[in-house]
């Protein structure tokens, strides 16, 4: 591993100088392999999925491992947006002269060498590697054994892409062995790696969090909100609370606990109530909710700690905003919170107050999402309080270091 | 430690949503009272210079620990002038409408809970205090045993600021145990604290993020090296080298090391060589070097990476810019580097690929500092890759959070 991190170090800082057009002609040329080469990248994935299914992996998790025609042609697409987005590195922002006569601006820079340890999905392959490259980084890949024979493939594709547009094979390290000890010293190789971004379920990034000295920038779940303030236009907060219920219920951005201001309750949660039973999503309710909506599931105090990533929904009357705030600040995970009303003091305190990667005012809780944002892409999304937070794109992938122009000035 | 922690915590929250008038009021009463309690921070500040003394403390330590009239005066002055700087929280950038209608925007917001451990200096108490309640965070100050009845006397004063400002007394937790074990427990409080800023010798930051779990904003050591290009002016060049070496010796942006272009070594090394001795600057000196200065000592390989912080030089003669930049990138620190040229490819290349935290052309290196560029103080210089690097001001001390403001927006 620490052979592969210098290899990776010595190419960070080939792709730190790389200039636009051949970080885009590489993406180019990645997704046309990705295209041309898609009879073999099928076979290799059958085999994955093949090892797999005698492996008695579930039905979930094969589907996460397949491949097929529209996950390639997506795969190709992805590589093809990443291109199309405008170059971070060397931005030069702020440049301002100073009392003693120099300029004094930040420019920005790749971090360096990033590792990526994620699970089954192969296309994270090329999404994170798309996207490492075109910030000026170098990365070291660390796929999932389950897909170790699709994630070879899609890197020989992107070696393909590198070696066409002259940049180098190390620019993007795939590590090859399916050794678990190895993700324990990737994650340690301070020095060679200069941040680790875990991409998969809570107990991926749990684990690596704990062992990681490298920085990571990670989410662990995602615990949202939406409160229906007492001020809510009622249409709009039943739009918003079903939306970001039901349009879809796997993602870290899906409102796990509903909160209700309880002058409104009466009135709006039967009609709710009713709308989720009708999509098949089970409530968990507070005793206030229960005395409105009878049948439902008491909730447990575990309850409005849980990320459901199911059709399942607690549901909580709370007295005030400031009850809706503390109950975030107490159960929620810092990632995606959200309130209806039309009062804008009590938005401006709910934007203010909640601190979240994402804070919404009457918008359902799934836009929170790289490509909804404009970032193009994303990486993954930080719940982190330093660096990054949210949706992490191609900026969330540099930083800022100062510049200073002068003419031969010096300090008195 | 913990139960610090929680009070912290809880303290953040109130502070996330201070006013920007309340925390200014507060630093203008923490000034006032420094002031006021000028004798009995004397007196105090006595104690520990006695005890120090008897401990045999050297005379530079002995020097760090004193308070006297004017450092006094200039910590007072230095929280009036946090008071007066633009508040950084709450700022909303960005703001533009998707094509999904919703609006996107950032908010900067306090980081939460910051760490600062320090080595004898009391002002750092003051200072620290001051940059991280305008930042609108909740801190915990652990300062040198030796400086224990200092630190808690500048306590006395932040608490009187706060409490008049009505302010969480909270905000401002100093550790008055001395026990060293209290520090490893407050690096390694995830959850509790969100960043550690340590501020001392190489031993104390080595040792702190070694252990430490919580994020750390640091530089261990600065080994910055002005290189003087064949396109230099030699005038310039003269001038900018001298200062960076001479205008003071133990500050981490002094040069350590001066790269010389071969082609203008004959020209410009025996008027350098000479002011240095005038100053009493000892050479250490490549082969190549010795041959224009031959009374030099001979560099050794330690030499490159050594941060003197003392009238001593190394200079080394290259045959071109790219082995300037190779230099640097192996025996520097990732701090400040500049580069003397009148051309500007060559300093193109410089500012773009030396990865260090500042980077310069035509500029001394000791005007890498939060004052010199405008960020009106500064807590530490990071020389890490993520999140801040360079000084770090008020801006170092927050992040940015996602805001959504829609009307009833809900994803498709």
């Amino acid at each position: 591993m620490r052979a592969l991190g210098e290899r990776a170090r010595a190419a960070a800082r080939v792709l730190a100088r790389a200039e636009t057009a051949a970080k885009d002609a590489a993406l180019l040329a990645m997704s046309a392999a990705i295209e041309r080469n898609r009879a073999m990248l099928l076979a290799e994935n059958r085999k994955d999925l093949e090892a797999g299914a005698r492996q008695g992996l579930d039905a979930a998790m094969l589907d996460r491992l397949e491949l097929n025609d529209a996950r390639l042609a997506s795969m190709a697409e992805g590589l093809r947006q990443i291109a199309a987005l405008p170059d971070p590195v060397g931005e030069i922002s702020d440049l301002k002269y100073r009392p003693s006569g120099i300029q004094v601006g930040r420019m920005r820079v790749p971090l360096g060498v990033i590792g990526i340890i994620y699970e089954s999905r192969p296309n994270v392959t090329a999404d994170a590697a798309g996207l490492c490259l075109k910030s000026g980084n170098a990365c070291i890949l660390r796929g999932g054994s389950e897909a170790i024979h699709s994630n070879r493939a899609v890197a020989e594709c992107i070696q393909e892409g590198l070696k066409q547009a002259g940049l180098p094979a190390d620019a993007v390290l795939v590590v090859e062995t399916t050794d678990r000890a190895a993700v324990g010293e990737l994650v340690r190789m301070k020095g060679h790696v200069d941040v680790i971004v875990p991409r998969g379920g809570k107990g991926l990034i749990e684990r690596i969090s704990g062992e990681a000295t490298v920085p990571v920038i990670k989410h662990l779940h995602g615990v949202c909100h939406v409160y229906i303030d007492e001020r809510a236009d009622l249409e709009k907060a039943a739009r918003v609370a079903f939306n970001a219920k039901c349009q879809r219920y796997g993602t870290c951005n899906t409102m796990e606990t509903l909160l209700v201001h309880h002058a409104v309750a009466e009135q709006i949660l039967p009609m709710l109530g009713r709308m989720y039973r009708e999509q098949g999503v089970e409530l968990r309710v507070c005793e206030r909710t229960r005395a409105i909506l009878g049948d439902a599931k008491p909730a447990t105090e575990e309850d409005w700690y849980t990320e459901y990533l199911a059709p399942i929904l607690s549901i909580r009357i709370v007295d005030d905003l400031d009850q809706a705030i503390d109950h975030i600040a107490q159960y929620g995970s810092q990632h995606t919170d959200s309130i209806v009303t039309e009062d804008i003091t009590r938005a401006r305190r709910f934007l203010r107050e909640v601190d979240s990667s994402s804070v919404m005012v009457n918008a359902s809780t799934r836009f929170a999402d790289g490509f909804e944002y404009g970032l193009g892409a994303e990486i993954g999304i930080s719940t982190d309080k330093i660096h990054a937070r949210g949706p992490v794109g191609l900026e969330g992938l540099t930083s800022q270091k100062f510049v200073v122009l002068g003419d031969g000035h010096v300090r008195s």
